[in-house]
């Protein structure tokens, strides 16, 4: 179980929510309240989009909380629309490649959650993942098969629906391997311009996801930065946060089965 | 506040306490009981003797319950005498040389405390450490210094008297810094023969100390690492273990004041 | 491109090999004679056999020649058969799970060289790997899928008909991919009693291999230790090391094309 | 011996210096021309001014030509006054506290050279720091305690005449240590309007230093970035760069002894 938050809005420093407050991401990575895992010490990352049309990478695998070269980027870096990310790790080593988010081309994308039994149906989902994508490979973990599955299922022109496809996919994989309750996905993805933020389990528990907006301005996190509850939005399950360029954030449904059916 | 243990007796590989045991170090490194920190994931050591005539070393700054490496060494390692320690620092930066235990010569030392309001006395301690030891100064703790200034008071010919003085000394500073309180000092120092093991601070609030014996074999911890306490045998305030080369341990008393008033 | 030394022979510390001679592995590290690099400095390894069945492993990112563990480990760590390996990447990431040498069940396998485009040919290499092992694969090499194609090949009960057949396999893959010259293989393999060193390439330029032998004693690395050129003999290409428990090391020819014939 | 770049002047994204040229600073960390050692991999780091009044600050002990996250920020991270460096250790561990360019209050540090016989002159040179400034000493480096000395000796109101104080007292130190050509000090320092490239040995052999202007922007290097000499101009010994806020870089004296007989 990871924790993480997601924000698009106006350019600030990353500081504003990933270290400053009461409870932020930092603080979280030694002591959060709403996760399986206390401590989030298996390394850690920032992506955020700047002038260049990719975006920026800083992964580590030491934990959060100690690491300076962090709290100097967040200070220093501002961003429109940025990711970060603790991890605790559910199994895949500790590297910097196997650190959230992940990036390829223009997209970012990063998860709190688990696939099935990863060992065994680990070959069956890099399946999913095109042979021109394959080289981007450059971890082991579930979560970067995903995005990379994601992005062969048209991320790029359909995001919504590459998502959809992807986990029906991937959930029929977790049932024919007889683990039909493995499957968790509290993930965001962007692409510079526009925000998602999935919540999604193949059961009736997908992990917990809350928003915050104001205006145009949105936050979404594992759980809330601050004790001031009133603030923070849970986003139902099978629900997801879409943000798109310009336009205040919604909260809609996030219907798998659906895509399913209409494969 | 960090945790650590100490073995001395018949040689064994080093997982048999470092990560076997149900409530072993690794398992305290992510999560601790009787420690002011739940989390010790600021780096950890693992320092050995064997035939070799100064002690082994190994030290790395990511948290000790990830590390694959450790598991390895724990495995393969065998040793009559060996410390392991996992670190939740008090705000010195998370380096290898940072991390306990320390080696100079044959002696290792490793510490759970802290000293004084560090910043502050940090030059007044250095001052302790006699020029031809302080080119083995290479960290920046205040444990590397009480050790690098005990082995300037003669740790060789006189461990218990060494320990001593340079701890009154340094109660002295605190007090002076007025910071009387601020003194803690739960240790152990070996010579690859003798184990030493301190529970010592300038109020009567020492960090705890446990040890638990059979014949000559003795591991001193600095909380129990198993459930079945009627083994661990809770060492008092200003108290110490003794376990020297071809004698069974024993739980004296370790007198700070005593030191101070005979100089 | 890397360099590596294998030993087996009487029980002696790993540093008579790792870190004394005049151009010792770690010496390599920083400057190497025969090898395309001159840095390696992405990484290194240990492998060694004490008294459990499995093999020890210390795999570190940072170069070999800084790494203050790796001198304590060679100092104190004794094997009578040990690996260990430094890394230049042909550009897959730095990480331990990259690093030399690779560990399953009771075989060490390290790999001087590299497989085709690797980024185009790597999910068919990985295709070789059967099931029941796809699980052990940590890393994202070349060098390690080769290692886990070879143990479901047969390593276990054939080792050099296992290598033949899996490098016929690949050496096919490399010719249809339209790199028929992309294949080299200066390898070393142990199951904890035997030793085979491999010098294989799909053209005629493989890396060099050399060995010196004395009595049951034998070390085989990339490029010799030291200056005293009489005492290394030059393995020639299609040929192997082979150092059976108990018996002395002999010089074979291996032939991969044999290989492909048979099957 | 290090490498490093300075670089004042219209903002520009760090890239352009740092791993772009030819001869960048990334492509001298694995092979370097003018310097004594030709691979610089003991660490590196980055320093750069933005909105805020203090420094950014990036240090990883890593190798900076493996490192992906520091190719991320460099073609991220914009600014008019930036300093980036990569180290080759004189004996002091590799650790980030260790690592160039340090940076305290508004000011950063980064040097090339050494100074005396380290360990015996050490206590001594820190001896030069002011009580109210040790705290901020976070290594062990010779360069930071030169940097924290220079602090105490008025850095912020008369930065060359600290510069040169501190210099002529670790001069004269190294001279008593009978030690007299042991002191090189090729250093930059900068306070996010002003910048400061010095060169100067204790004897007649400083390490080298070039500059190249265009207009208010210069950047200083210990060796040029790129083959086309005509541009970069050598420093002569005992002169410096300097580049204050809105004023063209010059080249002037900088005198060590003038400023000892002054004292």
């Amino acid at each position: 179980m990871c924790r993480w938050i997601a924000y698009r809005g106006e350019t600030i420093a990353l500081e504003h929510y990933v270290t400053a407050p009461a409870r932020s991401l930092i603080a979280q990575s030694i002591h959060a309240l709403e996760s399986t895992a206390s401590t989030h010490g298996d390394g850690f990352g920032l992506g955020w989009y700047g002038d260049h049309p990719e975006p920026g990478l800083y992964r580590e695998v030491r934990p959060a909380w100690s690491d300076e070269n962090l709290r100097y980027l967040c200070r220093h870096i501002r961003s429109h629309l940025f990711f970060a990310h603790v991890r605790s790790s559910t199994g895949t080593p500790i590297t910097r490649p196997n650190c959230h988010p992940f990036a390829c081309g223009r997209w970012l994308f990063m998860h709190n959650g688990f696939i099935g039994d990863w060992s065994r149906i680990r070959r069956r989902v890099e399946g999913l993942i095109p042979d021109e994508l394959y080289g981007s490979r450059s971890g082991t973990t579930d979560s970067e098969a995903v995005f990379l599955a994601m992005l062969g299922a048209g991320l790029d022109r359909d995001p919504v629906g590459a998502a959809a496809r992807t986990l029906a996919a991937i959930t029929e994989m977790c049932r024919e391997d007889g683990r039909s309750d493995a499957m968790r996905f509290t993930a965001a993805v962007a692409n510079g311009r526009d925000l998602y933020a999935f919540r999604y389990a193949a059961n009736d528990q997908p992990n917990t996801l809350y928003y915050r907006a104001s205006g145009q301005d949105v936050v979404a996190v594992s759980e809330p930065l601050d004790e001031d509850r009133s603030g923070w939005v849970a986003v139902p399950p099978d629900h997801m946060v879409v943000a798109r360029a310009g336009r205040p954030p919604e909260v809609v449904p996030f219907t798998v089965t659906r895509a399913m059916a209409a494969e």
